[in-house]
């Protein structure tokens, strides 16, 4: 068996972050649903930007930004995921190399740019996504490194790696690889409406490839196409070795079997911008796993992870995430002694 | 004489500010002054970036700064700088054409990238910058449209285009075509070293063409080579029609003939990233003298303005200055009837 290098591996988009102060008007008045993610070509991209307010650049990507927060926790990790050679590329290679993030996906030399995510934060700190995938969508099998996703405890995917053909073959061989090699494949389902784009799909790939799920109280509705969330736990009970689904401020829920834990988010003063909310409890529950916390631990990892990021512009951390694993209290055995699953 | 369009024009360098949290270990690690501006070539910026830590990426530059604070307390404002046409080179020209100031310097197309500056942010919110000027050192004198310059009330210069020969020109040119057409002239010192590199030129050019003068207290100390502050004053009060001089927490002193205003600083909760401090008081002031305020009244909006813009990161306002100016008390007077001194 390969030896373990890496506690995490994320595989996602490549995306730097727009992000503008905006207000409900511009929503509306540009047709855009509140919280969610869109899919936009350059040319709407463009268009939005030009009619948005003055922006701050700062490296996002769902998988990235959770692996950031593994990274800020003193994890090892690794990404994979594709920019173009361009100046954006250059900003989201500096930023996860810069905190220890393994990362080597050669970048694409010809074709769209690196991929931009015109992130819309509303007064109530919400935000609004309109995404262009641009090089990001060039992902293929190709820069999928076997190895490196057999040297990886967990390899963790987001759902959005869906959308664009090639991205998913990658994302369906990482999957492969890292079972065949005894590891675990952990998934986010990302967003509502990416579920719906490819539900069925999703769903026979949750149930026959996926150890550890991910999901929001929307996204898990959306999966099972039902309005009630106890019905939709109970269902991904039945589908998942292990959940973990989040309720925002109502905090979160985590099933394994018989076992269930609900877990109260960690209140911030203020939510600033909620991007990142989901992408940092995933961090630190996937710290709390590879660390062999127990799982209602995990999940207080994963809210205070949240707290963190939500109470500031940007779906990075800002401060170092393991003055939270200092302070929390959370009982930490050795790294390597308990791994959780391995 | 050419109608009144624009309030306060800039012209300054056009950068993007990349700003990175640091520790004091940092700076000395890279031998660099700790709140001071130096400049680096491509390979120095470059080689200091990697080094550094995550980074958001949000445009800056001096004069630019102060162009959208004035915008941002609702009054008219137009910029000239140099871009690359290139990413960053987009960053810079949506954030300031976005909060209504008109720009149309026309972009570099060969030659060096958008100018970049790393601005290292220590824990006591200071900043240091290493500057690398890429394209905006091709900012030269046809770059300098006279028509618009008559049509502003106010030119307003930063003391770093001293640095590159071209825009060195082109600032001579502008302060002339403002004279020429009965405007005024308002000049930023910018940097200690900055005046230090060009102090003879600096000082004759305040007591030939300068109207309103700018400086903090290293900067004024250093052009005229005393060490005492009151000295400096006095020497300032001699040589400038007007000089607004700043202190940080210690406030501001305001010098005109046989007048003297001394104005506290608004006091912050936290200095979270100094930059842009004196940019926005500059915004602030000269706002107030557009509107007619009285000397006292404009150290106040300027200090109201640095007070907001230290709050954060960014060296920009995150929230319209208009909401100061509505809560400041301050007398105003109708912009149009009671210009400062047209």
């Amino acid at each position: 068996m390969q030896a373990l290098k890496y506690d995490v591996l994320g595989i996602g988009n490549a995306i730097v972050d727009v992000i503008v102060r905006t207000d409900d008007g511009f929503l509306s008045d540009h047709g855009i649903a509140k919280g969610t993610m869109r899919l936009v070509d350059e040319e709407q991209a463009q268009m939005l930007y030009a009619q948005a307010g003055p922006a701050v650049e700062i490296s996002g990507g769902s998988a990235a930004n959770t692996i950031a927060g593994v990274a800020s926790f003193g994890a090892s990790a690794a990404f994979i995921g594709k920019v173009q050679a361009d100046q954006l590329g250059e900003v989201f290679t500096h930023d996860i190399r810069s905190i220890g993030v393994a990362y080597e996906t050669v970048p694409a030399t010809t074709g769209p740019a690196t991929a931009r995510c015109l992130v819309l934060v509303t007064p109530d700190g919400e935000r609004s996504m309109s995404t262009f995938l641009g090089a990001s969508a060039d992902l293929g099998p190709d820069d999928i490194d076997e190895e490196m996703i057999a040297a990886s405890r967990i390899t963790y995917l987001e759902g959005y790696l869906w959308d664009p053909p090639g991205a998913k073959q990658a994302f369906i061989k990482a999957a492969r690889a890292a079972r065949a090699a005894g590891r675990q494949v952990a998934l986010s389902l990302s967003d509502p409406f990416c579920v719906d784009r490819h539900r069925a799909e999703l769903l026979s790939f949750v149930r026959d490839e996926v150890d550890i799920l991910f999901a929001n109280e929307m996204e898990i509705k959306s999966l099972y196409e039902v309005d009630d969330f106890d019905e939709a736990r109970k269902l991904a009970r039945r589908d998942c070795r292990l959940a973990a689904l989040t309720r925002s401020a109502a905090g979160c829920v985590i099933v394994r079997g018989e076992e269930l834990h609900v877990i109260d988010a960690v209140p911030v003063e203020r939510v600033v911008d909620a991007t990142g909310a989901g992408d940092l409890f995933a961090a630190g529950f996937l710290v709390g796993l590879t660390r062999g916390l127990n799982l209602g631990d995990c999940g207080r990892l994963g809210a205070h992870a949240a707290a963190e990021v939500i109470s500031h512009m940007g779906a990075r951390p800002e401060r170092p995430l393991t003055e939270i694993l200092e302070n929390s209290g959370l009982r930490q055995e050795s790294p390597r002694r308990a791994g959780a699953h391995s």
